[in-house]
């Protein structure tokens, strides 16, 4: 296994007071992880190194052709002191599999996941206490070649950077507004639907800026072939509760293959629940409200954890979930992830990771 | 109109010598053009300064999420000596229907143009004079708020880059092997096919590379939804000429409008052609070609002009077109747009600019 080589900063940042809020996305520790690779070299020179700004070539290939994968993923501080990763081997197999299909190198999963675990070592400190904050951990490789042409980079650089954030819902767990997407389209069977690609977030921002204009959260999408399955809501997996069965969209190639998704599926077969992963229509969703049949509905995903859909508006019907009110699955699944994630509940999975 | 300030390069490169191999998008001129935006301010503080790297956050939203557009148009070098822009208000026209797909604030265009004019008269002595070789322009923008998080930037960058780049075909208009993509889609309507946005070349990544290992040239793309009707060739629109009718795909939403396609569409009715947009189905190309009706196939974009099919493989199709040689609907094309491009054949659309 290579050495990753420690330059550690002079210049330490002042740290977000405990309790001061902390948003998404936007305060960034004192360290970053770089690795660069070379055609015929492979993968070199693994670093950590203070956090600042990097010189890009204009004609650097992300920047025009979106070369680019990327993974979530959190670091928890426990409830006794210890810091704790969430299944970081599956993200680092899904960054594999976004690699695969955006024809970016396949990275050593195992190191990676090491020079992941260091660098929050390094900026222990800044994983943040607070109920509900973690430290957001964003894995993310570019093409930089400095070549205006559509090929395959031959030079990347595959970088880690860090952000403390606060409790994604601050004042506890509260159902989002979603409605269905008509005009727009995520991703469809063939392309990269099923990856952490940009040009998937770049697709989607249009439908999600009108969505908040018009005081939504999120959109639902549906899939672009016959524009009626559900495939995700916004950024998250899906899952209904219909009857007594859950229900979340196939993996079918359009659909990003989630690790909380996976992991709500795991938990609630554990609990002797019944978990379908089929084709879903928005017709059947709808069909199923009106019957009443319809008991929750909610997304997952690295940022919210679970997310409660209490409104659902498809053109005219309009869906009202479980009253506007967080149901027991979605509590549940909430309640018992979040307390595996911040060690407050026992891992029986053995999905956490002590970072040393 | 706002002023462009230009800082000269104090340590001017070193020009390519005449006649010397110009490999596409490698070699860049000693300025470029950049605009910034701001949210409550607009676009601002224009400026021309020497080419060089720029710093970019790590967290900078188009390394992530994709918010990248771009254009690509290219100066020639006339007969005449004259420098000649080939229709730079649809380039920026066109950029702006990207803007608003990918939430980008629109630009000026008459501005841009101005800019880009400016930037290529600085730069004149790069225009290179050799047989087919003229400099590539690149206008792109990228969203750089240094912000994890999937929202529309609030700040961006506006730049033209240049190089100069050697004729396409150095030997001379020559048919390239195509065959039909069958795995891999690469835009769908409801997507963002009909834009120039980096998503749509990452998509194309994985068939254009495996592709050229089968010793192709390009793919041909099918529709994303019925998987049968033709889109467009690699990074190309693309053409048949059945009977005595040129078929193009009509613009629906997956595919891109290009420049140099509309061009070919005025000049063929100009000289009384029957050329026709509409769905084309890629059996209909394969009975025509049995049936000996297929006379011509030719992909048509700004870096080659002109690129004739003459083999076009369908699974266990294999379709030799005009068997394999330059058919007159593509050569005369080629001729005269190259013509007008160069100042060798009358413009008589009006569609030169020449840079003052």
């Amino acid at each position: 296994m290579q050495e990753i080589k420690v330059e550690l900063t002079k210049n330490p940042k002042e740290k977000p007071a405990p309790g001061a809020p902390l948003p998404f996305g936007t305060i960034f520790t004192d360290h970053m992880f770089i690795m660069d690779y070379d055609l015929g070299q492979g993968w070199h020179d693994p670093r950590i190194v203070p956090y600042g700004p990097i010189e890009m070539e204009p004609s650097a290939m992300c920047l025009h052709y979106g070369q680019s994968v990327f993974e979530g993923m959190k670091a928890y501080r426990a409830v006794d002191g210890r810091i704790l990763l969430f299944r970081p081997d599956k993200n680092m197999a899904r960054l594999n599999v976004s690699n695969d299909r955006l024809c970016i190198p396949q990275i050593d999963e195992k190191f990676a996941e090491k020079a992941i675990e260091k660098l929050v070592s390094i900026d222990r400190d800044w994983v943040p206490s607070g109920e509900g904050a973690s430290l957001y951990i964003r894995p993310f490789i570019i093409g930089v070649d400095p070549h205006v042409g559509v090929h395959p980079a031959h030079h990347l650089m595959f970088m880690v950077i860090c952000c403390p954030v606060g409790a994604y819902y601050p004042e506890g767990l509260n159902p989002v507004k979603i409605y269905v997407e008509k005009n727009y389209v995520r991703a469809v069977r063939g392309g990269m639907g099923y990856t952490k690609t940009a040009g998937n977030y770049a697709a989607s921002l249009k439908a999600q800026d009108e969505a908040e204009k018009q005081d939504y959260t999120q959109v639902l999408w549906l899939d672009g072939v016959e524009r009626k399955y559900i495939e995700e809501v916004g950024t998250m997996n899906v899952f209904f509760v219909i009857d007594d069965e859950v229900v979340t969209p196939e993996l079918q190639g359009s659909i990003l293959s989630g690790i909380t998704r996976m992991s709500c599926i795991d938990m609630m077969r554990h609990w002797g629940m019944k978990v379908t992963e089929r084709k879903i229509s928005i017709d059947e969703v709808a069909r199923a409200a009106q019957e009443g049949r319809l008991k929750e509905a909610f997304g997952s995903g690295t940022a919210a954890v679970i997310s409660p859909i209490g409104h659902l508006k498809w053109g005219d019907v309009v869906m009202e979930i479980n009253k506007g009110e967080i149901g027991p699955v979605s509590q549940k699944l909430y309640d018992t992830l979040t307390g595996i994630q911040w060690g407050k509940v026992k891992d029986e999975f053995g999905w956490t990771v002590e970072v040393q």
